[in-house]
């Protein structure tokens, strides 16, 4: 059994500790001004009360724990069922607004601001988290086109834009905001499905 | 005549040029890593290559410098006609989907990612260049809502989210992901105006 399965074994109590302070630690060294800049092993070492070595037992460098501590920002996405696009497309939405948090936004946008000094780093975080997340919604309005729900000459892409764009516009908008209406994502999810011109 | 007003008269190239440069200097250093805490009057002076009293007859601080710095990376809005409510909405769009590049989505993010740390600044950005651009959106919706080109049961934030969020969302991505298609923003306000359920 090598380091790190013996570390990931369920039941661990104090290495479970551990990981979760790591996260919490780099989550908040990421919230700040120079954002991925302002990630050091040694920092999130000091900020979570942990050794050094502690982390690289589990993570080999900053960018695969900064990897792990974007994803668990995202909340998993529900297990749709396939009935009827509109619950599918509501249950995901609000999977997707409940996430956000002026902790995750700062997070977000300070990776993406340093994106260019940090190319691997983005492109890691979209092929092992988001590039999953568009497929399931891609997966629902696939399946709303194949039962009649959805228009046959719709463009998935487009449709996809439309309908996260809103999402993520309003949900990551900065705390000033009134919080979101209880009804959000059931308008917009009904607003994109019946569109803007009369019927 | 006031400094100031001295300094704004058209038809003095110097002073255009000055201020200019003084521009780009500070979105320069806005889009590196550290962002908003990157930009000083002095390191802006530096890199313009102009004496920090130029930049203070212009402007009273750095918070107002940043504001005209991302103010003009908007471009203007085009006057919209009011025909029809979906050549408006592409105008609009397009307009909206032409400023963005690379530079100016990392200085938007670095600002967002600091917008904890600098309250004010954004809430002025909000209120001098994005509430203004906002209300273009929306007298748009309303028109089409008067003139039965809408539903009249529309909510107008609700449909705002759907189309800037798209335009957004799609536009200011990184890099690597192809470019916009030509008819990105027709195909978008076409899915919005008709919907994605079968007529």
């Amino acid at each position: 059994m090598t380091a790190e399965t013996h570390l990931r074994r369920p039941g661990r109590p104090r290495s479970e500790r551990a990981e979760k302070a790591i996260i919490e630690a780099t989550l908040d060294l990421l919230a700040e001004e120079p954002g991925v800049a302002g990630v050091s092993i040694e920092a999130v070492a000091a900020r979570a009360g942990v050794g050094k070595t502690t982390i690289y037992r589990r993570w080999p460098n900053k960018e695969a724990l900064i990897i792990d501590a974007l994803a668990s920002l995202k909340a998993p996405l529900p297990e749709v069922e396939g009935l009827s696009v509109r619950a599918d497309l509501i249950a995901l939405g609000q999977a997707m607004v409940g996430e956000y948090n002026s902790k995750h936004s700062r997070c977000m946008w300070n990776v993406m601001g340093g994106a260019e000094k940090h190319p691997q780093l983005l492109e890691q975080f979209e092929a092992q988290v988001m590039r999953p997340r568009k497929e399931v919604f891609r997966r629902v309005l696939a399946g709303g086109i194949e039962r009649g729900e959805l228009r046959d000459d719709l463009d998935l892409d487009v449709a996809r834009f439309l309908l996260i764009g809103a999402l993520t516009l309003r949900g990551r908008s900065m705390s000033d905001i009134p919080p979101l209406a209880e009804d959000f994502v059931e308008k917009v999810v009904d607003t994109l499905l019946f569109g803007l011109a009369p019927r």
